[in-house]
């Protein structure tokens, strides 16, 4: 008996592929704007406070959870072993609009790979794309999934990371006209690194994918490469002129989104979360499986309510959306953290 | 466009499934004997030296490899975010003989179902496992699988680590008459210790599923079940009764054996070991992708050759083959230990 899997690059299935949809929208938001100067963290030691979270309920309810996990002797002690701190990515620790900031690389190795592919002149997908054509590309969805499979396969995972790294140097967001990687959140890094400082383990539970994130999460939120759980792809290990490779092949092999992220925890973590923090629908059920955990547990929701500093969505919008979430939020109690109020700075002060 | 992954159960893939081929030689060898008891370590520090290694040139090529890599300003020095060490599981760990420990808790599995499996009572693999005749279970391989998917999955995985946790703490070895988590091998606590007091993060890569690993590994080794890369079973996230869990489904979802192990490596760790410690030919790319890095690297292979204190075996052998990797350790010059002449001490002494 032999049972298929998911098809390979399901439109359903993949979220570079989800964010396709939101090629329809694209033309009147990509213009670039001057970067909004984000305020200064007041504290010299950020590891230890959260200077750059309002003194609001969003950040008391931070501090007294870690409080209670960390009290030694009380019930609601949880050893640190067990103190594991999950966090989603996009729109979570770092911006996520107008696309997803994968889902743009991917679009650019697609015009990088052009000069290798001239068969792809008269493909339709392409010919939208290049002539940034949005609405003929949304409907060649397939005909897309397949040059972005033939762009980010084929190579060695060493020489993948390398084209990350390097478009990840110079590519600049379209609104705020910084590096990608710039594009973190501030007030996150001092929560990963305050919950850390109270013995937490944190990782990255993204639907983005594992190579995407692992070239620079280390130095960017101080989270290793084996803390970082994502989507990954089909590897094959081959040994090529007599030197063992990883190869990636054009299949998805996992996807680390929806109700694939509990599973995501498990096969890479083993620890039920007590801490878990999310932005959007896929999210839930990490959410909910964290929120289901038998002693104290903390849930919090991202909410993008700040057009001014970053970006007003996540109602019933494409990327990024939060409805479902949200409505279990308000029943369940869980904590939504206002970027407009809640926060002090969003993004760390550009470098000089 | 849909295609097939593995097909299920498939013999070829499935690692308690290549154990089954080894039921046919069973009969000679489960008979009780005698514990045979350790000698003890002689220091009284375990985390900075080798007390149960004996002062060969294995010993000595360990504790270069620690000094080079840890040397700072060094051209060898590595720094510590990069000293990944990783350690096969059965037969590099633990003993692994007569059968791998992980498939005769699956067979308890099918025995302790049956009573809710009545249909079984004329299947020809149960018959054959309930009498002990392994010259006809050898011949139902299929139905034999088939029995163990059913016995091991449907359940949450919650309730499952108590099964196996409760196997564990009540099953005991044929030969040494001792609990299974009990037939680890001290010299290897000691350099699991050794080389994390030394700035390395160990992991294990075992052919054997993550689930049968977690629930003992971190008492045991010390290595927190996120460290723990194995194969995977399918699991499912459903909400039952209003309560998140995660469902195993009769499907193997990965294979972290062979080629698969520098794949379990890359998604789970994301770095390239410098160390690694194997015994099989199950181990050999995790061997080779190891020492394929660019600096310095120790690749190791555990010689099973002390009949006395443990088994001698793995030159053609059905469980631990070690023929292909024995080869290449030769050529390459990688370390092969000897159980009977580099080891003082093979197992932990007898809890009082």
């Amino acid at each position: 008996m032999q049972l298929c899997h998911q098809p390979v690059w399901s439109s359903r299935a993949l979220l570079m592929m989800r964010a396709a949809w939101i090629v329809l929208s694209l033309a009147g938001c990509v213009a670039p704007h001057n970067c909004v100067a984000p305020a200064q963290p007041t504290a010299s030691n950020p590891a230890a406070t959260l200077p750059s979270w309002r003194d609001t309920s969003a950040k008391q309810a931070i501090e007294s959870f870690v409080a209670d996990v960390t009290r030694e002797g009380s019930s609601s002690f949880v050893p640190p072993a067990e103190r594991i701190a999950v966090f989603d990515n996009d729109g979570t620790l770092w911006s996520e609009q107008p696309l997803y900031f994968q889902f743009v690389f991917m679009l650019d190795q697609v015009k990088a790979a052009a000069p290798q592919h001239p068969e792809w002149k008269d493909n339709p997908a392409f010919k939208a794309l290049i002539a940034k054509d949005y609405g003929a590309l949304a409907n060649q969805q397939k005909a897309l999934q397949q040059l972005v499979a033939v762009a980010n396969s084929g190579m060695t995972v060493d020489d993948y990371d390398k084209t990350i790294s390097a478009w990840l140097a110079s590519a600049r967001h379209p609104k705020f006209g910084r590096l990608y990687t710039d594009l973190v959140y501030q007030p996150q890094l001092e929560l990963l690194a305050y919950l850390r400082a109270n013995g937490f383990k944190t990782f990255i539970v993204s639907g983005g994918t594992i190579e995407f994130m692992r070239v620079w999460a280390e130095k960017a939120y101080g989270i290793p490469p084996e803390q970082v759980v994502g989507s990954s792809q089909v590897v094959q290990y081959e040994v090529r002129n007599g030197k063992p490779v990883l190869v990636r092949e054009p299949k998805l092999d996992f996807v680390d989104d929806g109700a694939g992220k509990p599973v995501g925890i498990y096969r890479n973590i083993g620890h039920k979360p007590i801490f878990a923090f999310g932005n959007s629908d896929g999210d839930l059920q990490m959410l909910q499986y964290t929120a289901a955990g038998p002693g104290r547990h903390l849930a919090l929701l991202l909410h993008h309510d700040d057009a001014v500093r970053e970006f007003a969505y996540d109602r019933a919008s494409k990327v990024g959306k939060l409805d479902k979430a949200w409505d279990e939020a308000v029943t369940e109690g869980w904590t939504v953290v206002s970027m407009k109020n809640d926060w002090q700075t969003v993004f760390p002060a550009p470098r000089q």
